[in-house]
């Protein structure tokens, strides 16, 4: 009895763990969301709430890891149940940085408020952030049903994210080469599309926490790679 | 005497990681070193290697983690001890992140080899990135000495990291509009600069590791915070 009682406990702790790692996990991808609407509409009040927001976040990573470690001192759990908990600890990383890139869209906001959209770029931005919104929370999903032929599913998916981000990366080169005064606008979204393009590999770590959990191995490390902007010069624009 | 003996082990296994992760650190701080040298230079082989040097780096992050956890699974330390284990992760993640970005510097390197030096960039970068070893260097010393002065410190220097990569922000930003064939350079340029700035975030966050250690509190939220682009719209330059 003894026993299953202290089984129960551990349950019990790490259930509410992961329920709060969802709720953190809710709270980033409406900072996204709402740092991309911010972007799209120039609205400066909600990019100032986004900014705030973060502290929130900051806040449940600290009091999700903290409570981790209290778990880890009390019940000293061996083997499975302490990877499940490194996990959370892991996972909970992960969210908090997609938290800061949020509000570093934001901050990029506030600099670009009086300008216009260039060509199209925002809807551009919004789409490719939904994207990865989608990936963070099928990620989380999968992590929770222990599935990790959805987590393999997402981790695929960012595949799609890396290539809407290279074809950014070309358009915002070519706007900055007609006409200059694009220049300082372009050099931020493109920092923009790069932060998603980075939530997207947290989304994919995440999804590669549940592969490793339920398989034992982590899945192997030539991902689909879509960035090919750090290889390929694009030189035939540049030169 | 059991105590003591299980004391002792406990005491080997953290010296043990402990070395690991300065050995670790040792590895990074040298990737971040020759990348840069391989920009300058603009070596192709040198940065090839620095690419492929970053497997070695994983595979330390890997091995570390294990370890720490085996050690967490085989002891159970409470309190000081299992925060110090769960600090070594911690960092040791810090340190596979800055190994990333040194690859990253590589990978954008194997792009610029065939273009010129734009106005003394490369050896800013240079400089930027020297700051930044030396960074992670007083910070994992600082950590083996449970210095938390020396911690605050190493903190207090990333203002400067952030100062010197505002200067090149606004550089690179002045290169592009004069002459919009140095566009695709500066843009890689640019992004080696964020590459470097971030390391000396991640600096910041292993001195904070030691001061938490310490003294029990993280430093408070307020650190000096130098990178003001993204606040900043230096629209002078751009309008």
């Amino acid at each position: 009895m003894t026993s299953q009682h202290i089984v129960s406990s551990f349950d019990r702790d790490l259930e509410a763990l992961q329920a709060r790692l969802m709720k953190m996990g809710d709270q980033v991808e409406k900072a996204i969301s709402r740092a991309l609407e911010a972007l799209e509409t120039r609205d400066l009040k909600l990019s100032e709430e986004v900014r705030q927001g973060d502290r929130v976040i900051d806040a449940m990573d600290e009091e999700i890891k903290a409570e981790a470690a209290r778990v880890l001192a009390l019940r000293a759990p061996a083997a499975s149940d302490l990877r499940t908990v490194l996990s959370v600890m892991n996972m909970c990383s992960h969210l908090e940085r997609c938290g800061d890139y949020a509000k570093n869209i934001a901050k990029r906001t506030t600099v670009l408020i009086d300008t216009t959209s260039i060509g199209g770029t925002e809807p551009a931005l919004r789409r490719m952030a939904h994207m990865v919104e989608q990936m963070l929370a099928d990620a989380l999903e999968a992590y929770i049903q222990r599935d990790a032929a959805k987590a393999m599913e997402v981790r695929d998916r960012d595949l799609e994210v890396d290539q809407m981000y290279n074809t950014l990366f070309r358009a915002l080169l070519t706007h900055m080469m007609e006409d200059p005064r694009n220049i300082t606008a372009c050099m931020h979204l493109h920092f923009i599309a790069k932060n998603i393009e980075r939530m997207g590999d947290h989304a994919t770590s995440i999804a590669e926490q549940t592969i490793y959990l339920v398989t034992g191995e982590m899945p192997d490390e030539n991902r689909p790679k879509g960035d090919t902007t750090a290889y390929n010069p694009q030189g035939n624009l540049a030169t």
